[in-house]
């Protein structure tokens, strides 16, 4: 956990998300598309032009909508009515056109970053299976060419939280990006958030997310797979217990079983909201982020921070899309 | 009625539809942005590059999917099990992508036309209100620049019925192109098939369309606006009546109320199934139209027909969208 100094400015945003920009092509189809196109379910696969080309040409029809990870927690953020700001790169194209209006139509500040000439939007196939799952394959396109020169300092000085996706922690000039929105943050005397996003993503990364984790992340949000792959146990336990001597905080999402709240002295377990009928779970972590986050920067108690993560997620997953259908404020009691 | 000449070749398709190839951009909103941006609810309103922009601007949150009334109703015909091909002009950018991907993924052949430069593929902002109405603004973009060189005529003459939307009569070369294609079908012993789409295109164009539907219109189909606007009379009686001398067969929709199918020397009735909820009316004329012509093109009764119809837009307007999100065949008891 780092030591920040005070902020000399009240913040601007809540939370500023930092992330992959992506449009989502959701389709359904049955096991037996993932099985017959090797496709790896429940996870999410880095794809490059041909095989996007490929797997689009076999898919049945789909829908298009703005999705990527923090942006879709950036709109859950400005959903429950928190001040949200977003940095991520998209093309002059018309995916990029799309994706920077669904942000700025929910009121979600978008700093697109430099326009690369010639590299389209990048896009995330999802199938969708009858159990709900989603199987993510995404073709990054200009999303994976964030650098340094990307992030608006100022932006993210502004935030009370920034919120990064351990998607985008790939490419070098990425993870550039990402060490350098983390040090003005805590330059600012901000916190940095980061969550781990995949547990393959992890498993190619663990030596730099365990630095991460150790040097400027405040806040980790992953699920109970991630924070496995993360310290390469088997024991939720023994992980929870590693999380807590690295940590400020921890949230940790078990599905349908609620999460663990891992801060210095305690380990908290909060509970899922009850789902009618799950119908898609993209987007549950982003959502259930989004709520916690939307808590945590109104200073709440932890259980309640839990308990709007676990709204938002009830209702993203209750529905195809991977962002909110109804306004968030609204499910509050 | 016209009368054709025997066709030589056995069809290979049961259904060619012609129409305005469009993304359907779909939003929620009020009756207050119905008001304050000046929208004629519940109709298709022709909007320029400018007011496009502008009213994206204003529009929430979207979600794009492909559209177009007529293929539309391809896509409906197919999900039956039916043969269907589509022409219809997109531009080689991402929507025209998405269009041409989302026609094929369900098994409709595509005609695309010829590609024309620096004019983008067309789209229509669709605002969905809580009473589920839809509101449509379309700007064209390359469709509306269909001509008679688009007209694929052997597909044209390989389809058992040619379905053509009166949206897209609207410019002189769509005209031309639209009685081009209905004079290849005639001479190939073909059924040339009209929806009347809108009410107010019936209006700017009422006698084009009364001598189309009196000299090429075999089936017409419509709904009791549409036949209204067209014999400009007040009593729906009437306009039956006066469709009855004209056409051959004649299909109105009543909404809720089921349809009137007007035949030479009948006229029946058959209701329309019943939905839990409405959520969107996008598609419910384009997907009857499917519904009755698959089963119009397998020579069932005109009731079953119908019944058909009723099924197809009963399943389109209990989601959002204007396309099925199941196959129909599977509603086929």
């Amino acid at each position: 956990m780092p030591v920040s100094a005070a902020s000399t400015q009240p913040p601007v945003y809540d939370v500023v998300g930092v992330g992959n920009a992506l449009v989502d092509v959701i389709s359904h189809a049955d096991d037996g598309f993932i099985h017959q196109y090797e496709l790896v379910k429940g996870s999410m696969t880095l794809i490059d032009t041909e095989r996007a080309i490929y797997l689009y040409k076999a898919l049945g029809s789909a829908v298009e909508m703005s999705g990527g990870s923090a942006a879709n927690t950036m709109t859950g953020v400005a959903s429950f009515g928190g001040r949200a700001a977003y940095i991520g790169k998209v093309s002059d194209d018309e995916l990029g056109n799309v994706f920077g209006h669904d942000l700025r139509a929910v009121g979600v500040q978008f700093r697109p970053g430099a326009p690369a000439d010639d590299t389209p939007t990048g896009r995330c196939i999802i199938v969708v299976t009858p159990d709900a799952e989603r199987t993510m394959n995404t073709y990054l396109g200009v999303s994976s060419l964030l650098c340094p020169a990307d992030i608006d300092q100022a932006t993210v000085a502004a935030g009370k939280v920034l919120y990064m996706e351990g998607y985008l922690y790939d490419r070098p000039e990425a993870k550039e990006a990402f060490r350098l929105a983390a040090s003005v943050a805590h330059a600012h005397g901000r916190q940095v958030s980061l969550t781990l996003s995949d547990s393959f993503c992890v498993d190619r990364h663990r030596d730099d997310f365990r630095s991460l984790v150790t040097d400027e992340v405040d806040i980790l949000f992953g699920n109970s797979d991630e924070l496995l792959s993360l310290y390469q146990v088997e024991s939720l336990d023994e992980a929870v217990a590693r999380v807590q001597r690295d940590c400020h905080l921890a949230v940790i999402t078990v599905g349908a079983k609620g999460c663990y709240i891992v801060s210095r002295n305690d380990v908290l377990t909060a509970p899922a909201e009850d789902v009618d009928q799950v119908l898609d779970t993209t987007g549950a972590g982003d959502l259930f982020a989004a709520g916690f986050l939307y808590g945590y920067t109104r200073d709440l108690p932890l259980d309640e921070c839990a308990k709007l993560g676990a709204i938002a997620a009830a209702e993203v997953i209750s529905h195809v899309g991977p962002r909110p259908l109804v306004e968030l404020r609204s499910l509050l009691s």
